[in-house]
Order: C-alpha cells, then structure tokens, then sequence
C-alpha cells in the first residue's frame, strides 16, 4: 500500500510521522504493509527545518500521485490541489483530502470523478477537524431525514467568544489574548468573519441534505461587532453568543448562514467550551445528536485524516471495510483490583480529639492518598457526631476497597456511606 | 432488494413503517427498489394489533430469511436470533441486529461467520440507540489509538439520576416518576441495576480497542444504592452522580466498569441530561470527542437501524458505499429573505411617555411579534434614558431587518445595538 502524502504542514507532518513510527499497526488494521513513498512540498529548502526523513521530499506532486496507491492531499488551496487529486482520482486512486476550501467549493466535481472511477474521496478532516461529522452524516444518517444542522464549526471564534462570557473581555482583548495562546492567527480574517465555519457549514450541508452547496451559499456575518455589552446582556437574560452555523430545511429549500447567535444556556451547544467545536443535529427519526470534539490542531486533524486512509486502505486490501476485531490487537480484560481509581466517601463519626489522625492514618496505611477532606460538625443538629466527607487521588480500586473496609471497624466510626466512584482529572 | 424483517416489537415495528412510507426514497439512496418482503413475528394473533399489513406477517422465519437480500434482525434475546443471523450470514446476507444482549455476548462468533462470508454485520442500534458511535469507532477512529471510553449509556438511570440531582427527590420516588413517564419499565432490573449499560460497554470496548469482550467482562453496579443524599453531597462539591460506563486502557489490558460516579460539573458528560446517553471518547490523537443524542425510543433507534440497512444495501447494488450527492434530492439554497429567524435587539430611548407603545407599533407594521421585552430606566445614570432589551418570535428574516431599519429612524431612538440572531423553542 504506497502512500503519497501532498504537503508537509502542520497537520501533513503530522500524518507522516504518524504513518512512520506507527508502520506495523497500521499494516495489521489494512491488512497489507503500508508504505509512506513520498512527500510533496512546493520548496524542498524550506521544508528541512520539519524533522522528516529528507529522502522522501519532492517537488514533483505528479510523479508522486502516479507512483502511489492511495494520495493524501493536505496542501489547501484550490489549485494545484484540485488538478492533483483530480489526476489521482482519475487514476482509480482513493483521495483522502483535508482541503475544506477546495471541498467548499469544487467538493461536486470531485466527488463526480471519485463515483465515476469507484473509488473513495474522503474529507473527514474537512470538516470539524478531529470530529466525526462527514461519515454518521454519510452513512449512520443515511436512512433518515436531516431537518436542521446547527455547529459551533470554528475553534477560534469560539473561544474569543467563550472568553468574553467568562471573563467580561471586550473582542479585542480576547482576540489579543487567542493569539498570544496560538488559537488565532496574526490574520485572524479568515476565522472572526467567519469564511472558515462558512466553507465548513457548505460541505456539511451537502452532505446532510444530499445536495450541493457551495460556500457562495452561506449568508456569513462574523463576531467583529459583538461587544462586552451584548454577552453580558445575553447572559442575563439566560443566553449566551456563539458564532453558528445554521443549515436548515425551509420552505425555498435549505438556508446555510454563519452568524453571531444567541442560544439559550440549557443547549448542548452552550456547554461547548474554549477551542472546542460541536455539530447538533436535529434529525426527523433519530432526533437530537450532537458531536463534539477538537475543530483543528495536528494531530487532531491528523486523527481523522488517518481514520480515512485507514478506511479507504482497507476497501482497497479487502473489498470491503473490515468489521472485525484487530487479533493483532487483542486486549485482556483486566480485572478492577489493580485498576485505579478514586472515591469518595461519607463517614459519620464520634466527636472525639484525635479521630481525623486515625482516619487519616487507615488511609495512609493502604497507601490511599487524600484529595480533599471536609468536615462538618455535628450534622443534623447531633452534638455528639461530625460528618467528614473525602474524597481520594487514584489508587489501586483493591487498596480503596480495603481502606473502606478498614474505616467500617474503626470503633468510632458511626457510619460509611456515599462510597462513590470519581472520575477526575489528577 | 428484498429485505426481511424479525420481530415487530417497538422499533420493528417503526423500521417497517419508514420502509413502506417511504419506498422511492430508500429506492433512490439503495440504488435499487426496496421491497420488505416479510416480517417475521412469533404469535401472529398477537401482532394484529400492530398497524401492520397481515400480508407481510410470518411465523417461518428461516424461510423468510432465505428468501431475502438483506436481514435485519431486531428480535432480542440469544436464540433463535443467533441462529437466523448465522443462516443469513453463511448465506452471504448482510445483517443489521439491534440485538446488543446478543452481540454483547456472541458477537465475536457472528463477527467471524460475517468476514468469513465477505458482508457486513451492522449493529449501530446496539449501542446507544440513534447515536452513531459504532461507525465512527470501526471507520473515523480507525487510525488512531483509543485510551478511554466513558459512556452515559443507559437512559432510565440517567433520567433518574437527573431528577435526583434537579429535584432533591430519593431514588424510589424518582424511579416511580420514571415508570410513570415510559422511562423505566415496571421491572426495572436490567437498567437500574446496571446490565444494560454492561451489554453495551462490552460492544463499545470490543470497537474501540479492537479486541473481543462480552458482558461478563465488565464489572457492574446499579444505582438502587445511591441515595439523595449523595446527590447532594455530590453537588455542593462540585460534582453530578451518574451511572458511567468506563472502559480504559490500563497495565493489564483493559478494565470495564458500570458503577455510579461522581465526574465534576464542567465535563462535557455533566451536562447530558433526561434520558439522554452519550459517549465521551479519549483517543492518543484525537484528544477528547463527544457523541450525544437519544439512546433509545423506537424512531431513534429505527433511524441506527435504517442507517445500517442504507449502508449495507448501498454496498450490495454499487460495489461500496455511494458517496455523491442524491440528484433525486437536490434541494436549492434559500436566500435568507424568507428564512424565520429570531432577533434579539437592544434599544436606547429618551424616556418619554408613549415611547414603548410607538416602538411596538413599528413591530407590529412589520408583521413581527414580540417574544420578551425588558425595560431599565436611566441606564449609566442617565436620567434622559431608558434602554429596552427585546426578543422578537420567528419572523421573516427580510420583515426583522426592516424592523430594526425602521426603529433607527425613530426620531427618540438613540442608538439599536446587540442586533444578534436567536435560537430558542418556539
């Protein structure tokens, strides 16, 4: 399976190196050894400051395209893109593509060459970066009907936004802010008008609504003019402002328009946070969906552009995708003993000096460390008892089991319960 | 393309009525006519009742089988179902089963008899009922590395859990609120006790890393032991009780647990509410993803189900899934003069007399109702001012934009800001 990598950006890079430390298990999920050949880059000077292996950089994208069995095309731009993957396509070669402006706009006669030829063109990576949007719509959707596509499609936006609710900033503060964090770009253009979400919201609707829009058909307002004003309003009254993208069935078809938009707090969409993107679905059968993931950053990006390679790889191996478990992947179910987690427990005890250092001694004795301790003296009024309430670090789920079990002899201890479970970060 | 139907329960029953409603439609997304040729039942006095055609209705379920192209199989239970899908599978005949305490249990066996016949078994409705999870595990995430699935995967739990956690109420009260509501049946044993969630971890597992797991892998507690006092211990320190499934990569291989948890607020799986499920995805590239929506319910769980079946037909009549836009379905882009949208517009006035009635005056010349108005005397101290926050209901978008045009000729109109688009519920 020789694979031909078009562009050495942040996210090709990305790609080519995963392709090449990971070259066995890539092998065992296509079912044939995989071969990165070659990659395609405008100037082969500028391209020595990335750490790839020099021997595999070329200028000549064609030549590269005619050698492969599979072409990844992570150039952006319409040109020489279109004409490359054109080329391939025409070839019987499955295209994986990350070039949402090239879908934007020319996605039809791509996709009319790919249904020509029998092959795949793929574009997960097009749309909402690590997210999968592009294959649920295409295929888990595909015995329904999509009435409204509702996505915060552009990871920028959406954290100047979500900083302005946070923290009261003024847009141009929070811009500031998202490009000393590298989340906005020194031209922040293309992101805070919206042309990024537009191109996005045009390849997601023709694939939600089974036609072809192109990004000349999303009405696109950016976040330039929202002020410090409208999300402290908006958030008083019970909203708070995203830039959305709307596409949804209406009476003269399908309306696609990117604008600031309040939604109200209790939506799915309003939990979306930071860099973070999300699409919400509203479909006639399965009704609310919604997806939420990473919009952009390499190795994201990466992930899905692999999840395609890996699908279109395997069709080509073994006429279809493999359905079936990895046996080279095997795993053992393995049992809670050694597992690690955290709890949370509840004891009632007897007032006494001296009973927090022997608690905390049964914790230390199983080697259980403590996150956060609260006590409560005399709960329900009883003078005689405190309430302490603990929650642990990770630790062996045997070591946790024990503690407890320890607590429950300790004689001055009334009561253990709430032992629940924690999912944390530490 | 023949399709044979087993079982005719809640979701049987909704996947046979989209396939006769709507005939021409899968026809053209199938790439051939679709015919339902039979729907297999065990009692047919007891389906009477059922709106469906008694023509379609058989007992003889292997003949129905032999006389199809594709099975779908949403009978529930081991056997006979495990028989009838290896028949149809040794035959050659791709299989959709919703049938996750099979799958749960068997489904490496009919996983293998599937390769080994070159289709595909589909089982999207298994899991999480119309959230599509199966797909994006076997194909989006094919190359990439998961290290953790959490999963809200059982709906009547979390519908209790939630009102516990909204209402303060025990779990007795909330369990009979659920029964009353069709959230929980009147033997709730396999949800609250966790077995169902279980069921659909092991199948989730056996995707995401690639290796085989049944139920008796996962290690399962139910929420009869949480009371509402855990709740709102749990909520005063920043934290929501919910049945979580997780499934993680750790030193033995990968350990599967459904028992309570605490996770904090501010995850992403904290904010899933009612009886929604949701999977929360932690992969090596991909960093964290989300996959929200109905996990059960006869029409969600027919539109997985539907998905699947597209999918698999697709690959029957074309040689591989169809990825070009549906020429039957092209839909045109609408402008947005006559799309409905709603506004949010914020107004400062002089503080006349009669001022409010002029203003919605100029609403009503437009067409435009008023959803919420909010009036604040002298904002900034101003004692000329008054500032009026409006929410309009849908209305042609062409109608709002003339609306605020003609509020900024209003002689005492100040100043119209926070112009910002609305998605509410009305």
């Amino acid at each position: 399976m020789k694979v031909a990598l078009l562009g050495a950006g942040n996210v090709g890079a990305e790609v080519a190196r995963t392709l090449l430390d990971h070259g066995p298990e890539f092998a065992a999920r296509v079912g044939a050894p995989v071969e990165l050949i070659g990659i395609a880059v405008r100037d082969l000077a500028a391209r020595r400051t990335v750490e790839l292996p020099e021997e595999l950089l070329t200028t000549d994208a064609e030549a590269l395209v005619d050698a492969a069995d599979v072409v990844i095309e992570l150039t952006g731009g319409i040109e020489p893109a279109r004409s490359r993957i054109l080329r391939a396509l025409h070839a019987g070669k499955p295209v994986i593509s990350g070039n949402k402006a090239l879908i934007a706009r020319h996605g039809r006669q791509l996709q009319d060459a790919a249904d020509a030829a029998g092959v795949p063109l793929s574009y997960e990576a097009a749309v909402a970066g690590a997210i999968p949007i592009v294959r649920p719509m295409q295929d888990s959707l595909a015995g329904d009907r999509v009435d409204r596509v509702l996505g915060i499609m552009n990871g920028t936006t959406n954290y100047i936004l979500d900083q302005m609710d946070t923290t009261g900033a003024q847009f141009d503060d929070a811009l500031a802010e998202a490009q000393k964090l590298g989340y906005a770009e020194a031209d922040p253009t293309a992101d805070v008008e919206g042309h990024d979400a537009a191109a996005k919201a045009a390849i997601l609707a023709s694939l939600a609504f089974h036609s072809t829009f192109t990004i000349d058909d999303v009405y696109c307002r950016g976040i330039t003019g929202v002020t410090a004003a409208d999300v402290a309003a908006a958030r008083e009254a019970g909203y708070v402002i995203k830039l959305l993208a709307v596409c949804e069935r209406c009476p003269g078809g399908v309306n696609l328009r990117v604008t600031p938009t309040m939604i109200p707090r209790e939506h799915p969409l309003a939990g979306v946070h930071g860099a973070y993107n999300a699409v919400f679905v509203e479909a006639a059968n399965a009704g609310s969906l919604m997806f939420y993931g990473a919009g952009a950053g390499g190795a994201a990006t990466a992930s899905a552009v692999l999840g395609d390679f890996v699908s279109a790889a395997r069709r080509l191996v073994l006429g279809g995708p493999a359905q079936g478990a990895d046996p080279h992947a095997q795993l053992a179910a393995a049992p809670m003993d050694d597992v690690r987690t955290s709890f949370s427990i509840t004891l009632t005890v007897q007032d006494r000096l001296g009973v927090l250092a022997r608690i905390a001694q049964v914790f230390a004795d199983h080697g259980v460390s403590i996150f956060t301790m609260q006590q409560t003296d005399h709960p329900h009024g009883d003078p005689q008892l405190s309430e302490i309430r603990l929650v642990t670090h990770r630790g062996a789920n045997k070591d946790l089991v024990a503690t407890v079990d320890a607590l429950r002899e300790l004689p001055f201890v009334e009561e253990v319960a709430g032992v629940i479970r924690v999912e944390h970060a530490d």
